[in-house]
């Protein structure tokens, strides 16, 4: 057996990145297993993630009771605050002297892709400079897009208020017909946009169309999509990714915007602007009146009370798991992972990886997930995705025996 | 005691207007209400409002099962498909040939005020025709501005979706600061706007800004407004109405849309196009960086599972009611309406009155309920809405015990 190199020292926990509905159930789950090793001394939380280290803004997570701890696991959001910052070399000097001066041995990063990008810069410079820490990076996402993961926490829960709300606009749109678009978060991969499918319950039901970054976005195929399922069904009901791209491969919502974050993201949400655009071509270029498009927005990150209890579980899991693996000390440093065991019962296998094989680039939704044409998902995905949502909200509709007409 | 003048004869039940996420509790009241009066012989729906009667696209409601009457009471938006359409004359004697011809007595209607509108037409014609018809219109808006009542079905579900909705976004905008503008349904009345305040729990909760159409919005008023709360708190969450209108009482929306429908209302929800106008105006005016603007769109009325159980059990009642007036006979026509017993614990008292007095004109937000800066509301609308949204989810948050600096 190996030796347990585990250091005894403090332990810092943030969080970076967009928000999650179940985010909190990993840093809950990290703090109270923390608590059961001898090694791990101060529990600090940075506020906002590495600007937390940089300014010395820490809270003190031991004050926390328990009932505390399980109230703010069931919350959505980050509750140490977040950040969106890729550090610089000087940026992870200063972090080693803060984190020296506190006597943190202990990191852990709650976040996706870009977050672990910024574990496995701070590891590496650790390691450069000598200096001993624990690096743990932590998954989350809603994009549902870190390599190495069937997939991620926060995505389930995400996943549950897309298919919830499809259900309810559909309803909507089967009540007053007309097109409607709903734009879905999800910067390079599908998977959120794609849940809207669980939202299906009778043939007719929406979406009848999904769009995905996955595959080129053209606008004379999306209008005569649209149109045929309107001469169809007499309404269309339309799941489109934030994401989606030209046949160059630029995003169509960043051409309407300008901001970048310092990981090289363009703003995407927090505008209805793609929405109004594909409204408008659907406007222009067919006879259909009545168009509308919604943009989902922050609400799939951050509504309270319709986590997924999978997805709950398992982010309270991850945390826990990569504070047992830390105090371990087998390895300094990793990322935790969830795959999916074999066999016909969901069941989550957890693992850790390496920090740079999960950090930057993402994965996208895998071919057999979309269909050939390009504007839906197989069913496939629907067994891939229906247990990380669970259960969703019963559905009622009349039989509706027609009347016959008086002689 | 008057004579019960109620005649025997087929029912024709219609759903008119935006949906909402009670409006089939209505007719399943209606519905199972009418099923124990002999005066009731079939119970007929009619699809998508006056269109289906135009149209005689009816279903046969007694061959619906008590399980799926229920099922489809629980699920959000209008089971019968709805209608914006306001009748001609040449409409209605179309209307009177057709229910003559099925053995219509019993008409209900169950909308907003353009509906009970169309209602008053319908039995101010049938009166002048000399057809004789029980004529009632049944509550339901979520923008909770019919005249004559306290509250109307669907508001409290629609406030619902909105307080937490809130509550999770003011998170959210917590963990990565900034300016974030939600837009809510509401074209003349702000009360589902202003519910947003329901979703504070903390001193520095937001919303912190509130903009109703009930009072001019000024855009440089606004963008002061939204930099003094920023510089306070470092993040500002502000509820905008829809139907917020310049000093001349023009809705701002209107000028971004050109869409009009036949009771004379122009296109609010459907765009994010608002939402985009206000980030705009504030980027413009103030130097902070981070403005985000989320429309929440037709969610608000058909988001399924979070209705709010006071809402439920009033929208059965109200449908239930307008049933037994009609077949008790002391009045061949009247709108239900909802008030609110005196005393300090919330009960409803429900109520009668003629067609006329809900139709066409809608009431607004009090005064009381909102503050003099006209950027809030005051704690008697919160007292006023709290007891129709029901309870909210629990929000947890770090007691936050700052660590000490080493020295």
């Amino acid at each position: 057996m190996a030796k347990n190199t585990a250091p005894v020292g403090n332990m810092l926990i943030a969080q970076s990145g967009g928000p999650t509905m179940v985010i909190n159930q990993s840093l809950v789950g990290a703090v109270l297993e923390a608590k059961k090793h001898r090694q791990i001394k101060k529990i600090y939380g940075s506020l906002h993630g590495i600007a937390g280290i940089l300014g010395e803004n820490f809270i003190d997570l031991r004050r926390e009771s328990a009932a505390n701890l399980e109230a703010v696991a069931q919350t959505p959001s980050s509750a140490l605050g977040s950040v969106r910052k890729k550090p610089t070399k000087d940026d992870c000097r200063a972090i080693f002297g803060v984190l020296r001066r506190y006597g943190v041995r202990y990191f852990f990063y709650i976040g996706g892709n870009d977050t672990a990008e910024t574990t496995h810069i701070i590891n590496e410079e650790a390691r450069a400079h000598g200096y001993p820490l624990q690096c743990f990076h932590i998954p989350k996402t809603i994009d549902n897009d870190l390599r190495e993961n069937d997939h991620t926490p926060g995505f389930g829960s995400g996943a549950r208020f897309v298919a919830a709300a499809f259900m309810g606009d559909n309803l909507d749109n089967r009540a007053l017909p007309g097109v409607k678009i709903n734009i879905i978060m999800g910067r390079h991969a599908g998977f959120l946009t794609a849940a809207a499918a669980l939202a299906r319950v009778h043939p007719d039901d929406g979406p009848h169309l999904i769009y995905l970054p996955e595959r080129p976005f053209d606008e004379n195929k999306f209008a005569a999509d649209v149109e045929k399922v309107y001469r169809r069904l007499g309404r269309c009901v339309v799941a489109v990714s934030e994401g989606i791209c030209d046949k160059k491969g630029t995003a169509i919502a960043a051409k309407l915007s300008k901001e970048v974050d310092s990981h090289g993201n363009v703003q995407l949400s927090g505008s209805g602007a793609l929405g109004d655009l594909l409204a408008g071509i659907i406007k222009s270029k067919t006879n259909i009146s009545r168009v509308r498009a919604d943009t989902f927005g922050y609400l799939q990150r951050s509504f309270p009370g319709i986590a997924s209890p999978v997805d709950a579980a398992e982010a309270r899991e991850v945390g826990r798991l990569a504070v047992r693996h830390a105090v371990a000390g087998r390895t300094p440093s990793g990322s935790v992972t969830i795959n999916r065991k074999p066999g016909p019962k969901y069941a989550p296998l957890y693992g850790l990886v390496e920090l740079r094989q999960v950090s930057r680039e993402t994965r996208h939704m895998p071919d057999k997930f979309i269909n050939k044409d390009a504007n839906n998902v197989t069913p496939a995905f629907v067994a891939y995705a229906a247990p990380l949502v669970g259960p969703l909200p019963k559905i009622g509709r009349f039989k509706g025996v027609p009347v016959p007409r008086p002689s």
